[in-house]
């Protein structure tokens, strides 16, 4: 951990910097396998199952006494911390439906917006050693609350060809009716072209490891939507006097133990919570399981001090981090100076692991500096809005000079004639 | 036309085929110049605005000189005649704006969604022979509302070193400040990367031709966020025994006088609307300005006779067209159907051009079959909503052991423990 006391505003670029991904290096392997998944469906799954997954699967698709084993291996507490968590994240995302009201702009000129559901939509959950059964809650519900259709989910078998019992407890608890057994590229390539076995879906959602990323960035490029562009995990944390520096520790480390490449930063105006903050840092680490890779992530991570209010903030939107924590007791000062994060955490009592996975927030949230543009995935993540507009013929006579007028001034006389074509049979009527 | 009756469902896919779009060719020409810009910037763009636009440009920002010019050259009519499309888009911009309620997920956790405008939008309006001024008014009607606080404007130059005055004025009306006269692919390399005199943004908003298209999507691989990905315009229109063959056809044709690649459908459950509508089109043809290319057009255009409003509808779906137009009486018994499609116009009084202009609703929409995921540009294209939570200790008490639990599951210890150091305090006091 870097301390970096008072820097000057031209360092802060590099200050700032993120680790570098590039994933072009890998184009060609992937590409590879979404030609083959585009060419032959089920047999290129079944062949890359064998090649990376080790498994021979007869059948893609999970079935009901597969889900059943998997409710007996889910115990009690779990499931009821499931539970609490879904209803949050319910609760959360149901509250972010948008009524359209009918607008009338000018008299008998209505217009308003409709959010219609994306029809198909495909969820990737990664299998392996990290069985993110709560990411399945995260794209699951708000597909559910939306109402989009058709919900397609493909998480990796492992080597005796299940899935990750929790994955596949969760996924059925909330609806979920389409589970598939595939993962990686292959898993990318059959939800963007559909196979035999897997339909075919408009909207890719899900982290993965660089192959998946890679896969899911190319298949955009072929006009499938994805969720949001990828990076490694980060969080930044503002700190004060008033702060608990062993809050503060955890929550960095909690950060740091996500893998090799996240982001930890600590910004402060006060000097002393930095030393404080490391001290426990180093004791927490100690004694936490995944020490090698928070570790390693902690190498690039800083405390830096600045000296004052605006210019942390000034900073911090200028990193634009996926999760801010404003771990001090009086986080109204600096909230209101948010321009640029994924998720804020306001207060000593807000850890971000709790919006991980149950304060009813969406985990899923825009990394890379990609805050300053783009919105964490939310209910709009899986709807489209259509505009609607109705005109009477009182209104066409209101508003028909004005498009008359504008659209000659366009040169496209077709446009003014659709107009005036109606306005002279309602003024002879 | 081609009129199409009664056409089996494995045509459709065929019937309703669009115009192929590729620029991979132009991508060495493009990225050439976009490499320009960003490497030598202003000079880059001297450079390019001599070649293309044939013009020397001393300064590339819009003068208050220029404006005033610019007032005195647009007409009362057509002052007022904007007046009144911008009162209808603000009216009906102003309506999406969403106020975040904060949720009480459970009792001591509050989460909320703030909408907060992207800090630096670019806008690109085409010049030439068609400057759109009405796209103006499009962009920046929403921008100012959502409250970026860069928007900058870029547009070409006419041999003159002039900017169309309808643009100019209407940008200024609408109080765009960073006009700048720069068109073609250096302007958008000059939004993407930033020069001594225009500033970077990280959105970039507007039509053009395939060269800009082919670098808005260049640079979006790049990182930065673009409005839609581009496509010739089209609409559908649904008719029926009420229809007016003569609205019909006008609409058909305001479509096809776009472009030579304009798209133009009609879908009817009634044959003999068909030929009434033909005998129009041909009639209206005759004396339309833009005749040549509205017959280009039409050449790719199909009347589609199908046996009952459910197939219809399907169908149109499946084609998720970008304008709708249900010029019906009864146009609820469609309107209910509708999935896919940007932007609908329900009745016999509501044309299309009426969108393009004035009733409020954005016609920047989306083409190409993306109007089965994406939605038009609306006020929502300029925000990001960032997530906020805030945990009581009674909170925490009450959330904290489910996310222990989840936490343990996915062997993340680290998370855990943030809540865990948390839970102590709070149930030692």
């Amino acid at each position: 951990m870097e301390i970096v006391k008072y820097p000057q505003r031209e360092s802060w670029k590099d200050l700032l910097k993120r680790p570098r991904i590039d994933h072009s290096e890998l184009e060609n392997v992937v590409s590879e396998i979404l030609v083959d998944v585009k060419n032959n469906g089920d047999k290129a799954l079944k062949d890359y199952s064998l090649k990376f997954d080790k498994v021979e699967l007869k059948d893609f698709k999970v079935s009901q006494a597969e889900i059943d084993e998997a409710n007996l291996r889910i115990d009690e507490p779990l499931k009821k911390a499931i539970g609490i968590a879904r209803g949050n994240l319910e609760k959360f995302h149901d509250s972010q439906k948008v009524t359209g009201r009918i607008i009338e702009t000018t008299p008998g000129v209505r217009c308003w917006l409709k959010s219609i559901p994306i029809e198909k939509v495909g969820l990737y959950i990664p299998g392996g050693t990290a069985p993110l059964f709560s990411t399945v809650l995260m794209l699951g519900i708000p597909a559910k609350i939306a109402g989009c259709n058709n919900i397609v989910l493909c998480t990796p078998p492992g080597k005796d060809g299940k899935v990750d019992p929790a994955i596949l407890y969760t996924a059925n608890f909330i609806g979920l009716k389409n589970i598939y057994k595939v993962g990686g590229v292959q898993a990318i390539g059959a939800m963007a072209y559909g196979t035999e076995t897997i339909p075919q879906v408009y909207k890719i959602f899900g982290p993965g490891n660089q192959f998946v990323t890679a896969a899911k960035q190319m298949v955009n490029r072929q006009g499938i939507a994805i969720d949001l562009p990828a990076g490694p995990s980060e969080v930044a944390v503002i700190a004060d006097h008033t702060s608990t520096p062993a809050f503060i520790a955890a929550d960095l480390l909690s950060q740091a133990e996500h893998g090799r490449d996240s982001q930890v930063m600590m910004f402060t105006i006060d000097e002393n919570i930095t030393e404080l903050v490391k001290e426990e840092v180093i004791r927490q680490l100690a004694v936490l399981p995944r020490k090698d890779i928070a570790s390693a992530a902690l190498q690039n991570s800083k405390f830096i001090v600045v000296s004052s209010i605006n210019e942390m903030m000034e900073m911090i939107n200028e990193y634009a981090p996926e999760h801010l924590i404003i771990a001090v007791d009086d986080y109204l000062k600096y909230e209101q100076k948010v321009v640029n994060a994924g998720s804020v955490f306001l207060g000593q009592y807000t850890p971000e692991a709790a919006g991980d996975y149950a304060t009813g927030t969406n985990h899923t949230l825009p990394t890379n500096g990609f805050a300053k543009i783009f919105s964490g995935v939310n209910l709009d993540s899986f709807v489209k809005k259509v505009t609607f507009q109705y005109i009477t013929e009182y209104g066409i006579f209101n508003i028909g000079p004005a498009i008359q007028c504008m659209a000659a001034q366009e040169d496209l006389l077709g446009h003014k004639n659709a107009v005036t074509i109606r306005l002279n049979k309602v003024t002879k009527k």
